[in-house]
């Protein structure tokens, strides 16, 4: 409780430095009118902070008296975070700054069903190597964002009953990159962090937004009052099983039927223009790949699919709309990418069914950091663990 | 910026007052080390506050040194706050402390559609006379909450567009009642109070929870990581519009067909029975009134209205679980108050269709705040702001 407040109220090196998390440079004698800490307080914690090279004095700042006043301000390379975007096929993982400016990047194919040892050890493998081509050390790496593609414990950074992650369910992510890297490890669902990654890319201070997935699976991530939600159990967003009006009988994996991922994600797509004969460059449309190309190539009868999907997901969005008030709904994945044919399905559905007052000021469109919302969202949330009070103590002992 | 990170770091009276927020008391020692200010700006911004009467020293605490020391401690009874909840056609009014204990309440028969002055001219008169009969004076008022039946424009206190408030739209409540009376004007949507003064109530640390209130019509209050959920346009839960699949030809009053509140609400209700020559006591059942006694008195047709009700209400939450993952539902309004049933049909909706991580730790339960919902959710938002670092700084005149 002490500690707590200690931190709150400003007298720690830690609490000082969330001062200067908005970029902009102060003197010293600035911090002592902002806190009311004695200058002498205010020196030793400013040096402390600068040691660690976490705060930099500029040198081209000018007082209005003539002599040159030492204004100090964020030292965004200090150290770095990596943010890893974790797919059902595939893994991206880049370092960045601070500023969340990417200093090394790359991807490759993955498995996510080859199990947690397979996918991490590659990731720390790979994340070592990126730093030594960057020429930093372990050290210089605070803290270590992962995205996953299913339910996450966000406290415990344990997958929750994964379905399409075998041999993942409650292994502790955290304790075994702990083993090898001694970085903090913070991580959440991949809809939540592009959710994330969209509004710091595209969005910065809207506060009120949904970001849908439409891919192999339907998902969302859900940002209100500014702060990503994750419900009691870290699954808010879910909403690939909500049942449509217009889809009781279908059988969905989950047991129930009518699911919307049942009836507007990809392997519903694919199954039906297959089981309708559907063609595209003379052979048959088996799979997403084959419904993302023939929609985007024209095909009809995929179009139409892809667009019914839209509206499929637009009857979902539409609730989330009465329910949350949102200001944008950003619609992503393999499936949007196909065109605008989904978000034009969504669009028409939401509009027509909302009330007036919740899409006055409401914009629907397309996930504009497209395939680098996972990435971008994955260092968001590793430099804000960074950047924090709790981080910060760790590297100044408290002081 | 320089204004407000003052009194984020601790250097105000205001800030220092906050940490007494926690109703615990501490000594100036205490103080001294929690946030690193100089023990004479301490001193001088105690005293302060002790002239201000917002905080009390502690007589009976004793020291581990022998001597008694000086514990200070937050003292609720230094000033009030009032809150009032209006319905479409009663309204209450309360006089709290800033512990939210109840000094005095009424309550009256009154139409919101009579307007703004009237309305709102017999709460400032009711006030006038509260404050008189507690042998208070206007200046001991800090803050007025007001829950009002119909979508507000929160930052500004404006109704938007209230379907059952004619003469409301726009219309500025809090300069209305500045004009007569100094305190801070609160206001929001009478479901949003509620919400919050359920959770206030029965659900205390509960920080994902809907608050679901069926009457004359539906709508939804939401709490989700601990905060009441407003959305970009104050409209957020507001799902009395959303369609639900089997009401798809049954049109509704805001133009739409098959709308919750079409197929679920009192009216509703009372309509379909009406139409079917339902009878209570040998008359027919015409109104929602009629549709609560029938039901409370075990009335068959009428149960399995309500009962219906309920599945259709499910039928929306169901989505919200998915959307919100809250651990609580508490289903509130008159029609929850006709026995179980309502409630029954929310159950058999929600958990034969969400995910089983969804509901596992899941309580869909009666409202048990009552009646009561709103009159504390409006104390609690007139109490926030009473207590929060702007009020403080008014009265201490930021020192």
């Amino acid at each position: 409780m002490a500690e707590t407040q200690k931190k709150i109220t400003g007298a720690s090196s830690a609490a000082l430095f969330q001062i200067f998390r908005d970029g902009q440079a102060r003197t010293k004698a600035e911090l002592v009118e902002l806190t009311g800490l004695a200058r002498s307080t205010i020196q030793l914690r400013i040096d402390a902070l600068i040691e660690l090279g976490l705060l930099a004095p500029l040198t081209d700042a000018v007082s209005t008296g003539g002599r040159p006043s030492a204004q100090i301000a964020l030292n965004p390379t200090a150290r770095v975070v990596v943010a890893v975007d974790f797919g059902a096929t595939k893994v991206s993982l880049a370092v960045t700054d601070l500023a969340g400016n990417i200093l090394a990047r790359t991807s490759s194919k993955m498995l996510i069903a080859d199990g947690p040892e397979t996918c991490l050890g590659w990731m720390v493998r790979t994340i070592r190597s990126e730093l030594a081509g960057l020429k930093l050390k372990e050290a210089d790496l605070i803290a270590i964002g992962i995205g996953l593609p299913g339910p996450v414990e966000h406290s415990t950074g344990k997958p929750s009953n994964p379905p399409i992650m075998p041999g993942w369910d409650a292994f502790n992510v955290p304790g075994f990159v702990n083993q090898h890297l001694k970085a903090t490890v913070l991580v959440d669902n991949d809809v939540n962090i592009m959710a994330l990654g969209e509004q710091k890319f595209a969005w910065p201070g809207v506060e009120n937004m949904i970001f849908l997935k439409a891919s192999t699976g339907i998902g969302s991530g859900i940002i209100s009052s500014g702060v990503l939600q994750r419900g009691a159990e870290g699954i808010a967003g879910d909403i690939g099983h909500v049942q449509i009006a217009r889809g009781s009988n279908v059988p969905c994996r989950c047991g129930n039927s009518g699911c919307l991922e049942a009836m507007a994600a990809g392997p519903a797509l694919a199954e039906k223009l297959s089981l309708a004969g559907a063609q595209f460059k003379g052979k048959p449309i088996a799979a997403l790949v084959d419904v993302i190309e023939a929609t985007k190539a024209g095909e009809l009868a995929a179009i139409q699919a892809v667009r019914q999907a839209g509206r499929d997901i637009g009857e979902v969005l539409t609730t989330c709309v009465s329910v949350l008030n949102p200001s944008v709904i950003a619609i992503g994945g393999s499936l949007a990418l196909a065109g605008e044919h989904l978000l034009a399905g969504v669009r028409e559905v939401v509009y027509s069914r909302s009330m007036p007052l919740a899409t006055e000021h409401l914009t629907v469109a397309q996930s504009r950091a497209g395939v680098d919302a996972g990435i971008i969202g994955a260092s968001v949330i590793a430099i804000d663990y960074a950047l924090s009070i709790e981080s910060i103590d760790l590297m100044t002992g408290a002081l």
